[in-house]
């Protein structure tokens, strides 16, 4: 049977998230943890993916994972099954995190043994974007059925992000999705971002993301 | 060549939405125009159910659609070739729309000559469930890639709407979702919710849909 806390995170009382992500950043290049911030809509896969990336790396690095919800605990469920540490938050209809209420997640899952920190951010293209968790690296899922016009839609979603997943590219043949015009689309909201097709389900692509993944978390802790 | 209006509007200054709400619905169902607010994720289909939505009644009402984005024109675009008045908000980054800010849309597309008002509301499961904008009746799109389990994680949405479509059912086959245990869960948030399975690609299940919706405007313009 997987164990995991669920935590109820109150709303932040800081004004100045920025001050407040700047500092959780220092205390964790301090701790030697780096810490992901994964975004995406709903249903885009966060959990599959994030399953794929814990089998990657759980031999090199202590996994600890933050799952934001506003209810329910059916992904912390998940995630405890690949023995990875987990805590559920309940943002209590809170639509994002910002780098307080991160924080109180991060000391609820005890980070002081937790190498590598992943906060599954809520279902949301939009106010997640708006608020620094105090991440070292921002990443995001879009997924093929949700098409190659959301960039468009999103941008400062995209723009914000270092890693843009695109997942779900096993179902490429059932949608009108366009993955060159979607890459542009990527580009032109953000020219450094680094843009990887994935599938979640057959493992496609989980090596070049596991593969930048690791690089940043070892030059994080050099 | 398609033409359309693009709308910048301004954040609220009304503190008390539901009462701002209560009397633009007031103001409807005076001048006999029903007010539709479509709401569910980022590419859930909300534009293409739309479009079908569009060819099933407009014979039968004269429909002018709201299309609220963060950003682009591309729905605007997409509704304004089926010949349907449309105007595009722009939200400026907001998350969602407001009974004052549905106000001002609703303005800008002059409803005086329209019966069957439609918002496409920002795709977002979270934000748009908290404020009421004044329509007649809500409906949500949950499409099959996102998963059966998200009435679990997004309660508030689930339980605001007085209709679920379940969309893309054509992809089925190429998904783990199950039709049966999303209906389960569906009713657990909201006893009274309207299910109803839909394909906005090969048209399954529009009927039922646009049936519903006919005999709603007609009830509330008699």
């Amino acid at each position: 049977m997987s164990e995991f806390k669920v935590l109820e995170i109150k709303k932040s009382v800081f004004e100045d998230n920025d001050r407040q992500a700047d500092l959780l950043r220092d205390e964790l290049k301090k701790n030697g943890v780096f810490l992901l911030n994964l975004m995406s809509s709903p249903g885009s896969g966060k959990t599959t993916t994030l399953r794929r990336t814990i089998e990657a790396l759980k031999d090199e690095f202590k996994i600890g994972v933050m799952e934001a919800d506003i209810d329910s605990d059916v992904d912390a469920q998940t995630i405890s099954e690949t023995g990875a540490k987990v805590i559920q938050l309940h943002t209590g209809g809170m639509c994002h995190l910002d780098a307080e209420m991160t924080k109180q997640g991060l000391e609820g899952l005890q980070t002081s043994d937790v190498e590598l920190a992943i906060l599954e951010n809520v279902g949301n293209l939009v106010c997640p974007a708006e608020f620094d968790t105090g991440a070292v690296k921002n990443a995001m899922i879009l997924s093929v059925p949700e098409g190659h016009d959301k960039p468009l839609k999103y941008p400062l979603m995209f723009s914000i992000c270092d890693v843009v997943l695109i997942n779900k590219i096993d179902v490429l043949p059932y949608f009108d999705f366009d993955l060159e015009k979607c890459k542009e689309y990527v580009l032109k909201r953000n020219p450094n971002a680094k843009i990887i097709p994935i599938s979640s389900r057959t493992g496609e692509g989980i090596e070049e993301w596991t593969n930048w993944l690791r690089e940043e978390v070892k030059k994080w802790r050099a």
